[in-house]
């Protein structure tokens, strides 16, 4: 069996998630070497994972003839760069969402990646999970007409700190960007203009901190679809991930996905179990899928099914929200510009 | 048993819905005389309805002595009139929603219904269907906290007549007005502004017409409860009549309403009949229900549970609606006068 | 429109039932008179009823020349002679199941209703539940394929008064009885034997009274579908209501009914309400149905939908479920001979 | 980390999965070797899971000194032969169900184990369910109350190939071995009794090679609860899998499981795609369970949570079954013995 050597780059918790499934998941992936500045969590993790080689500075990964592909999942503001260096020195990239929050640095990556004939993917784990597929097949497959409107739902189950609220870019590059892409996703079509109203109900620390906890953001698609998005930093019954298309001919919702299928009667209510709380949990497989999706685009030589501009478009879509938000007025994707 | 005598205008297909459930269904309710210009159609009524007398003239009702209450079911432009002339009769008023499309007619009915001092209902029925009751229930006793997102979705099974769609007044104040009646209800709080898309994707014709049948509004609620209501004229699979209410503490949501709890397994799927798929099949006890309201409110001398402001406001949120739709732009209530 | 004249024979609660259906649901009926030894529950229904007559000998109804049909809602022990009694007299009968107890007051009463001619159908209202019309329905036009399974869950919110269950005949005549006649309905062919277990789990005081409040019943039917019954007089969730039936090419099974369909999801648990909680709730329209359908029978002049026959099998298969159970062997109903 | 040395016993359908889990999924274990008279098919199982060693005849497994336990996945008629000789050898030992469709084998296998001082885990996997564990759960914490009845419903997709019926002992120890176990595992009390019925209704070959493929089986537990098992040879609509538990003080069920949480509504229903159709996808999660529960165990030095007595008990309920078939009547588990 042919397999891909492959150098991860961040031994955080989502560098911990791909490494397990590069390692035990993936059998044409064969994790060589994995860096972090952590060296503790790096070793850790290469134990667990039998992954041979750590190291402290992630250009010795580069450098590693061995290595053809990198996973990135360093923070996010060392993205972009990483991305140039590794398209320079002809790594296949697969990297975490986003790429950046600037439109600038993530256009001169892409020129990178361009230029390298590298293939780049982008870590949007929700487009391979089994709920959103089989909508977005319903979509492709007419089985519910012309779409006419897409609903998503999307509240976690707790804020994230507020250390992280600082610097994450904001709820809409830091959460709705996973919404703005499903929204593209399932439609297949561009979203032409967002507005957005929001406001602070869950913490006002979030509020002090120049941010939003609560969004709806409306978008108007090329094709006349017309799109909600809701946001929510806390739903306390857990992680709430839905969806719903309604077209010409029919329509298709998800529901939430949950630890088991019992239901129980009492003296009180008919009830479950909450559904799966948190987002490594709620999906586990999605992140197994795109992982083995972007091994086999370079095995292959395929293009990866998240390109570049898939990881570009959303923070314009994102950009664009927040100014609807700040200006209360519908805002065009035209007006945003690098 | 104290009985109220009642008499109805209108021997419509509303009209005959409310005779009905007056001769059958509510016993503190005697209906004595039915009026429509259409004979034949107050006379089968009247028949099935075992009610002793038919007029052709309304008028004839308001000047019966006994008729102690008067259920309006006349065309929509005959409200507002009729509601004043019932009022300066001294009848308790049933009308039907909406009492017009003009503030300024809607706004002459209520004082003269105010200065009269009689019992006015409006027919707003979807707040007596026990799914949103049970919502509404659920947001009064604290069950899910503070409310932070009202969805509502509400789409018909097929569109009216082209000849309905030019004189219904639009689909905001024919079709709209019952969910923007189900924010407020649901909610408990004012709405001061709202932003509307649409499209037209049904039916060319009713473009051609002036109208929309695919809408989406949001509603910014004094409160900070962000809201939408999707609205299409057409869903193949029948009427589709649900609400979702997040909040601080939980979320609370409906399901349509089938016509049997039967679930079959296939070789092909999992599957089950489709949904009740008129107004008249789907909110059937409401109609009751809202009615038997109504005769309580007056034999009891309390306060109905719709009043006119009732019926006024969601007229207004559906005026704000189009000039939002017309300008692309949030509209505030406030901008909106008679 | 042509109205049929009933006579009403009981004024408990099953008779209040009815009386409300005559009297406001089915507009070809037209009660005129109601008969209770207890004059002042008889009154009142009555009165509510608006039924001109009431009467404390039920022989009054039967001698009445303007009642064509009578509806026996009388205690159990009179059914089989009021039967006898009214047909003798040439009305048309509609009495509430069991017949009786005994095969040969059955078989008595079946005699006299055959020689008078008249139409006779027995009260099994379950038959005309949506729920289960729809599985029938399912099974008549073949979309499950040949039935190899039936599954019958019928369970009380609670048990009935130790002093009924002295009376009652015994959990298989007074409770299983329902869903005998159901497991026929749904099938649509004859049992041929059964094999019973049981226990006392609910109450002791039911033991003590030589019943059973625990009962599995295994069903074999001719053509070769094999059934289970499984009855508690004690559900605390609820009235518990479920069929199931699976065949060669699929299967349908139903859930239970609630009183809305509000789904809430907490910081503990995703729950809804409980379901209908009592026959009268649950099965409010298979009354109206039934009824109407007796009703329809006698002025088309056509058989009615659950015949004497309907209403004797069902006894033989509750004493043969008691023989099952004191002998813990499987018992042909072949061996219960009047 | 501490990893557990493991050799694996056949490389066929189930051998290949318990491979992978080891190898993949389970990181305390070593695989080391792989051993079947088919060398091709342990070859390619071998190099796809990354397993060093491979052998064609099981003895030099056992021979292993570095071999710590054995998973034996081999032909049933051999599974209590080489469950006595790795005993001998002094290997812990996982088996395939069951141990033997003779109980004097079982026997004389569970000495050997017992004198060995080994551990033995059989593969009842299905109690490793999330679903089923969840009952389980319920009925231990009390949340139900006391069980007054159990119901299993088990059905397959499809029939096995006749070949495989005429040697599998026949339905009650093939297939319904699992719900035995699985009814057990439920209560956590013994059954008394049992009562079958069944039929032909799937495939007539398989009546003419002696066997059922439709049956019923009532259960009698030691302290009263009553069940039913309901298997099928053929669902069309794929694998059916559920369970309920009733008590007295509420009732747990579980749904099946399905690929997706889509729900479609078209024009002619409401539909979802079919569950999960194979007990490799069904059950994929439950089989990594058991055999990192059993790895565990070993390592932990505890006891295994399927015992060799689990192993036993229900090859005497599935000989039980028969004879109550065979008899029509119902047989005492005490009836048979070795």
């Amino acid at each position: 069996m042919k397999r891909l050597n492959v150098g991860i780059i961040g031994a955080g918790r989502i560098g911990k998630v791909h490494a397990e499934n590069l390692a035990f998941r993936i059998p044409q992936a064969n994790p060589l070497v994995i860096a972090d500045v952590n060296q503790q969590a790096a070793a850790a993790v290469a134990d667990s994972c039998r992954i041979p080689a750590v190291v402290a500075d992630y250009h010795e990964v580069l450098e590693n003839a061995e290595v053809e592909a990198v996973v990135i999942c360093s923070p996010t503001d060392t993205h972009a760069r990483i991305v140039g260096e590794a398209a320079r020195a002809g790594k296949h990239i697969f990297c975490e969402k986003p790429i950046d929050h600037s439109l600038e640095k993530i256009d001169q990556a892409l020129v990178e990646v361009a230029r390298a004939g590298v293939k780049l993917q982008v870590g949007f784990n929700r487009r391979f999970d089994a709920n959103f597929r089989r909508v977005r097949q319903a979509v492709v497959n007419g089985e519910i007409g012309e779409p006419h409107f897409v609903h998503i739902i999307s509240r976690d189950p707790s804020p994230p700190p507020i250390s992280y609220v600082k610097v994450s870019g904001g709820i809409f590059l830091d959460m709705t960007i996973h919404d703005f892409d499903m929204a593209r996703y399932l439609i297949g079509k561009e979203v032409e203009e967002v507005y957005t109203c929001g406001a602070v109900r869950v913490d006002p620390e979030i509020g002090k901190a120049g941010d939003l906890d609560t969004v709806l953001i409306v978008l108007k698609f090329e094709d006349g679809t017309l799109g909600t998005i809701d946001n929510s930093r806390k739903a306390v019954y857990g992680y709430d991930q839905r969806v719903e298309v309604f077209g010409s001919q029919g329509a298709i919702r998800t529901e939430n996905n949950y630890p088991n299928a019992a239901v129980i009667s009492g003296a009180e209510r008919i009830h479950r179990d909450l559904p799966l709380n948190f987002f490594m949990d709620r999906y586990t497989e999605s992140f197994v899928t795109e992982m083995q999706a972007f091994i086999n685009a370079v095995l292959e030589d395929k293009p990866t099914p998240v390109c570049g501009e898939d990881g570009r478009i959303p923070v314009v879509m994102g950009l664009a929200a927040r100014k609807s938000y700040d200006q209360n007025r519908p805002v065009r994707l035209a007006e945003i510009t690098a």
